[in-house]
């Protein structure tokens, strides 16, 4: 299947939500991603014995999924590793049975499992992989590029990156400027229909993926590019440090979760500094884009009450000269973080 | 063919140098590296029309470096993106019609070329690939481990990093001290007969692979850890970043080349100051190991007179309060860096 088939799949799927027996919600990333951006294209969720976190859709059998009008099958779960374990394999078996295609963001192919390539090949289903990247990424090539783009940071993983960027470049969308999401990891593939899983490119060209990503535009064009990872993380700072250079972003903004207090799945490291994390990335990303700067900070203030979430952004409003906001609670300060991109 | 058996076959290899059409020194450091560092197994040198590089070896055809006793032929050359042009291949397969193995250290495999794969299957010649990761690399877990660790970093590529790791290893053995080379590029791979070529890890795996590559040890054992790329470097610094954090260096020592004004092949990016590697190096390692810190400079002076290397290393000894050496010129500058090592 080429790389435009395979969007074209993406951008028509219909998807039941599959969570495993995941009991830790960050690693349900992809599962919370699609019901929050493709709401209306998640029709349910299956999950096996022993999962304690649900994206709250109905559970549904694949029988039942494929009977409301679901095409695929998307594994919402994501281990650390990328693996598939062998005891979700009769589950997804069972969606290729009910006529469902398999749509996956792990690192291993679903081609490296008997199982479901013998079922597909009987049932006709697809086995989509989403986070397989193009084989012909050239290395970076550190020349500018015309343009504008804006690249979500992070202080840690999986604590809001893709959906800033998406509520970024719906902002800057939906005040008429032409704004694009640029995806870069499997969820945002899913979404998109387009883009590069940067975690899976081979390091030496990781930078060159990324420049294959956000090609030159027009000069009024914005990219905003999803971040990955944190130059502060101990296993995936290389894929953060490449992203960034390959990127050039014009502008940066630094996502943070306030309640975290470690990196996860990392409990003796702690989060490092808004502040550490500005200076890095501005000292880092001059390296290709002389005139990089930090435009403002998007919390992630998810289980925290409207009073403490504004008590947070007012404070570290105070504390830094950006705006800062909640791009999901949107309001006033949302509006300047938008007007911050586009000064 | 196993790890194992590709490293037995990489020991007891004896080599003819092929250098291609290469024209840019830089471009040929695995014949260099060969030469210099397994200088009794290199028999000879084989070049293309248009080749402007040599190694000063004896030139030699596929049959006249058999009769000698080589066993394999080495592509010494690696071009950006780490393919093979279709005009070497002629080439290899006389040497494999002379009864030579193949040995390669570029990205691509010898095997997806089918004259190679057809000529080897005729003759019994191997096609040993250098650069193809191990695949099963874990995520790096960020945990400290026991031993102590001397990486190589520097201010751009092909500079020295693997010479000074090689030198320093040596120079800490011949003091009586536990201390062994730990090889990340195909070259010293090729001279250790170990190692992990980090460059071709995926992204997401590249800290890991360095967890790997220097497992715990004794408390006083020393692994010397060849660097990779730069922090400033826009095509490779990802690269650099992970093997920076999967290392977890206790040491490091930056390698710079004086007389270099800009990047290998990114005429219009300056190379960056040694204290501004100093400063990422150490800010970043903390990451992974809060006691980093810089012990000293290699300077690659090659090219220079012994009074202008002497005059630079000087000048640099009085800017920077570490001990600056050349260690391929050795004498007592270098001492003083090896015993920073060990203090």
């Amino acid at each position: 299947m080429s790389n435009q088939q395979r969007n074209m799949h993406l951008e028509a799927a219909r998807y039941l939500l599959f969570l495993g027996d995941v009991t830790e919600p960050g690693y349900a990333k992809t599962a919370f991603g699609l019901r929050d951006w493709a709401t209306d294209r998640c029709l349910g969720e299956l999950r096996l014995e022993g999962a304690t976190v649900s994206t709250g859709l109905s559970t549904l059998s694949p029988e039942e999924a494929a009977a409301r009008g679901a095409t695929a099958l998307v594994i919402g779960v994501a281990a650390p590793g990328g693996g598939i374990p062998i005891h979700w394999v009769p589950a997804l078996v069972a969606a290729l049975e009910a006529g469902l295609d398999i749509v996956s963001g792990m690192h291993v192919s679903l081609s490296d499992i008997g199982a479901l390539v013998v079922t597909a090949a009987r049932t006709g289903g697809r086995l989509i992989n989403v986070r397989i990247p193009p084989s012909d990424i050239p290395i970076a090539s550190g020349l500018r590029r015309s343009g504008r783009r804006i690249l979500t940071v992070g202080t840690d993983c999986a604590l809001g990156k893709k959906y800033a960027a998406l509520a970024i470049s719906r902002g800057l969308q939906q005040r008429g400027i032409d704004a694009e999401f640029r995806a870069t990891g499997q969820t945002g593939i899913m979404l998109s229909g387009s883009g590069i899983p940067i975690d899976a490119v081979v390091s030496d060209f990781v930078a060159g993926a990324a420049e294959l990503l956000s090609p030159a535009a027009n000069p009024d064009h914005i990219d905003v590019i999803e971040g990955q990872g944190s130059l502060f993380h101990p296993a995936y700072a290389g894929v953060s440090l490449g992203l960034l250079h390959g990127s050039q972003p014009d502008m940066f903004i630094v996502c943070h979760a306030p309640q975290r207090q470690h990196l996860l799945g990392f409990p003796t490291i702690p989060v490092p500094s808004l502040e550490a994390v500005i200076a890095q990335t501005t000292v880092l990303g001059r390296v290709t884009n002389p005139a990089i700067r930090c435009v403002g900070i998007a919390l992630n203030t998810g289980g925290m009450s409207q009073e403490a979430a504004d008590a947070e952004i007012t404070a570290l409003a105070a504390r830094l000269p950006f705006p800062v906001s909640d791009p999901l609670r949107g309001g006033p300060s949302f509006e300047r973080l938008l007007d911050a991109c586009v000064a």
